[in-house]
């Protein structure tokens, strides 16, 4: 089952969801989620709204309209399957992993993966490489995700469940897409923090010590660089849900900095992710 | 003029700005944003192109397109006026910020101001006061911004310029609505972390706890909490480019957690934040 840990949610006479403008009581949350066994999540609106597209035709199923009725994040329903955009960093996808674990909790939902479905710096491998996470590092490249509640550093553990990166790198090979398991670094920053990046405003490395930076990282078994697999797995586990991240490399960062491909190459390497996922999926469901 | 700090910049053959989907030399920059005086930010995409829209209706100019090529983020011109969104937390902002520094400095744009214009949580103010930010803390309630470049962790300066949001006060004055200088609390989560609500799916501390730390907060001379101030006021700061944030207090943190205003009063509060810009910024253009 889906866990909260808040005694005093249950208490509370109604719940608002500030940020999918969903209220508890206006909707039969059980009804709507409780056969909710997956939910694949990516930071672009646009993206995350096309693939449950070609999953419903894929599968001949309709699809919801958008559930979220705020403008900061889109929910699209596609039978037992949820796709929800996240946005950019750990602040952005936090507040909507914790709406839905919220949501999942009421609905009763049991044995739920949440997939994270990103785009990502590679470090040491071509552009078009799928990586599937097998733990994640923060800025300071421990493999802890930190909170500072009410003043105090809290670190949380994050774990990707192996069961699942291992079925979806199984995939991967059977479609002949090029794939690798391998660590995460999850960055604050996309120029200068954690990434190093020589082409933002800001610059007070040389490209020596990137490179030497980037190689450390690859030595500790980092294999791509993007923000939010640490928040994403960390949160997941709390609420008792399977998390996995699977990244397409956009660039080799050992190679530069600007991610100069075709709009058609970038579309292609999207889909790499989704036809993974898409697979492990309707295997699970047995569809 | 805007600056930046990255002495390899200039030797890149090009620029793409991976997040506005900019090439430098596809478009003409300094003809296009040479003229920028004023760059306004909110998290939302709908109301900063709500607040684009009225403000080029009120002076009779025409507003651009969205001239943001990917669905991260969006931004419209209106006159010398740029109206971009930053998502939510200091990861998404940082990004745009960090782009549209560069652009401006490409654009050699100068004498340029910053405003966030944003929601938060009051804490110790009622519902609809506009607070103007002197200054901001982080998780630990540190007045620096902290960055984790190559491991290692960078803190910086946030300055909110107190010409600027003096100014604004006095318009909030004028037009008799609620306003207060104050601190905030920039805080990476929205419901453990910084935030200390009662409403999320994990509370491990007290309703007794959470109280006793907003008071230490308002002790501190913190009036309210949201995501990006500290991010916003550093890297602004380091682009040459002053900084001012305000934002309308959406709840008073000591009653309780869950927002439940009417959508006609939150759009009312959010015109609060526009009517007091607008006027600031149409005083400031002489127009």
């Amino acid at each position: 089952m889906v866990q909260i840990h808040n005694p005093l949610l249950d208490k509370q006479s109604d719940d608002h969801f500030h940020h999918l403008g969903i209220t508890k009581s206006a909707i039969d949350i059980p009804k709507m989620y409780g056969d909710i066994k997956f939910i694949c999540m990516g930071g672009s609106m646009g993206r995350i709204k096309n693939y449950a597209k070609i999953f419903a035709k894929e599968m001949g199923i309709s699809m919801s309209d958008n559930l979220s009725t705020t403008d900061r994040y889109s929910m699209y329903k596609t039978g037992q399957v949820l796709w929800v955009n996240h946005g950019i960093g750990s602040s952005s996808s936090s507040i909507v992993i914790v709406e839905l674990i919220k949501l999942l909790y009421y609905a009763k939902a049991k044995d739920v993966i949440a997939i994270r479905m990103g785009t990502a710096g590679g470090i040491g491998v071509t552009s078009g490489t799928l990586i599937l996470t097998s733990g994640a590092l923060n800025g300071e490249l421990l493999e802890e995700y930190v909170q500072y509640i009410m003043g105090e550093k809290i670190s949380r553990p994050a774990i990707f469940d192996a069961e699942v990166y291992q079925q979806l790198y199984k995939i991967a090979v059977q479609l002949k897409l090029p794939v690798q398991i391998g660590k995460t670094l999850s960055s604050e920053d996309f120029y200068e923090g954690g990434q190093a990046r020589l082409d933002g405003a800001f610059c007070e490395y040389t490209e020596q010590q990137k490179l030497a930076f980037l190689n450390r990282l690859h030595n500790l078994g980092v294999r791509n660089i993007e923000m939010e697999s640490l928040c994403f797995a960390a949160l997941f586990n709390r609420g008792n849900i399977r998390a996995a991240v699977v990244c397409v490399a956009l660039l080799d960062r050992l190679k530069g900095d600007q991610v100069l491909l075709k709009s058609d190459d970038l579309s292609e390497f999207e889909t790499r992710v989704f036809k993974v996922v898409n697979i492990y999926i309707k295997q699970q469901l047995k569809l």
